[in-house]
Formats: structure tokens, sequence, C-alpha cells
């Protein structure tokens, strides 16, 4: 099935199970956020890649919910791997992006949990549990639910890179080359900050800030900023303009115009790793 | 006076009167945060700097306040600068540390206020928001409270770079020569990460992290971070090993063991900009 085949009764239990999802992924981790006992593993690649307790506890605890509810969707979660379904759906979950942020006590983590079929992801959750702050997009809904109550998400209307606010998470982004087509953008830009992880995503959605641009993502680090950007206006591609997959290249921009002014500069010589 | 002359009950309401000054500030900036015509203004030095009504309107009502409850104090704020006193005492404002923060949206921002005597700051707080958490040091208190209830701050007992977590603002650091010598610390860590302005101070002084490291600061940028610190357990100096003062730079470290070992390494060469 597609999201096209969901009834209006359908995609009502799918907006509160994404919401029950996001519940359990929160319980699980604030369990662990800021505990001192709190020890992050190597995964063994070299890279300092931390990995939690809590993040295996929580997909864990999503996974077991997902077996319940929805037994004939797939997931593709971060820890587990891939669990093929029978419905066309498919369930991705990153139960927290941006472990550097976690061990290190900052609140700019999230739960990342997303809803795709064949064309891609049409319903997202980026959850800040510290914060209890939910961004969701996706299936006629773009709000965020946070300290001070509700609000639409509503992308910026920033149409001038001059203007316009960019992120990324690590200054180092990426191969040379790719750092080199950041670094074009980044000249052009009023504001450049670093460190967010996926809640520089929610800033976008929610009409803060106008770009991110990101190398070196993974499939369930990109399914539900793009679910949550596009409900709320703004427009996903990889560096090449195309749909976000395998370069692990993402650009996310609040509006075309804006979205296109950057892009050309990405491309200005071959930008890929 | 000095903090030496107050009794039990002047140390008692001080601590009470910097709440308040917190609650103050806490309802001023929020008004103003993720507000769609927040406007942020260029100081006009060239670089982008942008100072928002929250900010001034914030330090206005901190100005009001202690005009009313503590008229022979000193006041020294970011943007309305001095204000001598009679007392010895002198209060020390930043309404919003990291104004790049606020208009991005991110909730990395924080409320500082202090108070110092002819010796330094003795009492401070880093207050965010947003969150709702309020980190607070001096006279006998080290104390969290935020979403998840209060806790004790205590700082980290790592005593080894390797193992230590160190934060920054921005990668590219004050002067060609401080860059240079971030780096050589940077080098040794096991982490580094940008962007959280005073917030990192606050997850030092809650045993988050390890290490901040920054240059190009103002005197109303460090007072509360070295009175919060300082009450948890770290220790806070400028690159030479001195008071933080003129010269805009400031290693906080966890512990002693650390900060030798991290001011070493910043000393190399000489590593004023």
């Amino acid at each position: 099935m597609t999201r096209d085949d969901l009834d209006a009764a359908q995609r009502a239990a799918l907006l509160g199970l994404i919401g029950d999802l996001a519940d359990l992924a929160r319980a699980e981790t604030l369990q662990w956020f800021r505990r001192a006992d709190l020890v992050a593993a190597d995964k063994g690649d070299g890279v300092f890649d931390p990995v939690t307790q809590a993040d295996r506890a929580a997909e864990q605890a999503l996974r077991a919910h997902l077996a319940r509810h929805r037994p004939e969707d797939g997931i593709l979660g971060e820890e587990f791997g891939t669990e093929p379904g029978a419905s066309g759906l498919t369930w991705i979950i990153d139960p927290i992006d941006g472990t550097r942020s976690f061990i290190s006590g900052s609140p700019c983590w999230g739960v990342l949990i997303a809803l795709a079929d064949a064309r891609g992801p049409f319903l997202g959750v980026i959850d800040q549990p510290y914060i209890g702050e939910r961004f969701i997009g996706g299936l006629g809904v773009a709000q965020v639910i946070g300290p001070q109550g509700a609000a639409m998400l509503k992308t910026r209307s920033t149409t001038d890179l001059s203007q316009a606010t960019l992120f990324t998470t690590f200054p180092e982004i990426g191969s040379d080359a790719e750092r080199a087509a950041f670094v074009r953008v980044a000249d052009q830009v009023r504001l450049t900050r670093y460190g967010l992880d996926c809640y520089a995503y929610a800033l976008l959605a929610a009409g803060h800030i106008d770009l991110v641009i990101e190398a070196g993502l993974n499939p369930y680090d990109i399914a539900a900023p793009i679910a949550v950007i596009e409900a709320a206006g703004g427009i996903v591609t990889d560096w090449q303009g195309g749909r976000p997959g395998q370069s692990g290249q993402m650009i996310a921009a609040a509006n075309p115009v804006l979205h296109a002014q950057a892009l050309a500069l990405l491309q200005k010589s071959d930008a890929r790793g």
C-alpha cells in the first residue's frame, strides 16, 4: 500500500501511533540522559561514534510496540537493521539522533521516527524528550507541541541567501570537496551555526532558520526531517537536487527559491566526496 | 563590603533576589523568543552581532528591580554599561548570552546574572528560560533546577585529556594564534563540540562535560559562569592561569588536574591574539 490508500480513520490511527512511539522513546531515552554512569561504546570503526544503552533500549521498545500494532509493516532502525514488511509501509527510526550531544548533556539531540511508502517518507516526528518538545509533520498535520504550547509549523519566506541562517552539525563536514562546497554557501549567508544535529531540521520546519546542509548522513537520519520539513512547506533534496539517498548529502531549505540559490553554489564544482 | 561581610540573613536574601532577577529575565526574554517579528539589529561594527529587543527589555527590567531593592550596589550590563555603586558589590548581567542562538530559535542561549565583590564573582545564575532550567552557584549553593527536578551541581573527575569532552562556541575561535592554541587541546581530547554559548558552562558545572575554552569574551560573559563552576568544584582562569580579565580568553575545567594539562597545551607557544 501507499499513503494514498489510507482512509481518514487509518490516517488518524497512524498519527496516534507515531505519537505513542515518540512517548515510548521519550521515556526510554530520558531514563539515561545525563546519568553519571552512562557508558558510550565505540562502534569499532576507528571513529568515535558513541552508542548508548538508551539508544538500544529505545529502539527495542519501539520495535516491540510496532510488532504488536503494525506487524505487517517493515522497520529500518539505526541499531538493529532492517526488518522487511508485507504492507508496503516502513517505519524508519533513530531513537537518538545526536548521540554526541546526548552524552555531553546537551538537549539538542532528538528522537526520529518516520513512516515511508515506496515514494519516501510521508509522516515524521522529531522529538526532544528533555525539553518536552515534539515536531510532527505529514498526513495533513504540521505542528510543534512544547513548553509554550502548540503552534503550526511553517517554513520562512527568506529568498535571499545574504539574509539566511545556515546550520550544519560538524564544521569539518564531509570530504574535502564537500567541505569546499559547503563553504561556498556559508560564505554567502548571514549566519552559520553548528552542532544541533536533527534539532536544526526542527528549527527550519518551525520557521526559525533557513538552511540545513549536511553530508555523511544515514537513511535513518533523513526520513523524519524530510516528512516534517515538507509538511511545513520546505524542500529537502540531495546536493544534486534529487531525492536524498546513498550519497549521505542533504540540503533542506525553507523554500524553493532559497534552495535553488544554495544548490547552485553546492554544484559549482563536483561536490561528491 | 565583600562576600565575607554577609551574614546568614543577607546571604539568603541575595539568593532569593538573584532568583527573582532570573524570573524577571525569563519572562522578558520568553516573550520574544521564536517570535516571527523578532528583529536583530546590527551593532554597526561590521561584524554580525545581533541585539534583540528582548535583550534590552530584560536588562531594563533587571536594572529597575535592582534600583528598588539594591540601590547601593553597582551594575555592569551588556546593553547599558556600568552604573557605579557604593556598597562594594556589583551585579553583572547579560540578559541573553548567545544572541545568535536566540535569533535562530535554538534553546542553547542563557540569562547570566552574577554578583561580585572586589575579589570577583561569588554568586551566579545561568538560566535557560525556554527549557525552564536554572543553574545556580555560590554562597553555599550549587544546584540545577529543571525539567527533571533539582540536583546538585558537581564537576567531573576526568583527569586524562584523552577522555575529555571539550566545548567552544565558534570553530573559528579568536585570532590565528588563539585558534592554533585551541587546536592543540582539541587534538588531544576525546570529543570537541561547538555552538552552545553559556550553556556549555552549565553542562560543565553539572558534570556532563570536562572543558570549555573560549576567546573574545566580554566581562559580562564570564562572571556568572565563574561563580557557578567554582561552586560546583571546577576551576576557571584565563589562558595564562590567572583571573579571567581583559584578554577575553577563558578556560573552564572540571578539576585542577585537567586544567593543568589543557593550560600547558594552550601555552606551548604564545597564544595571545
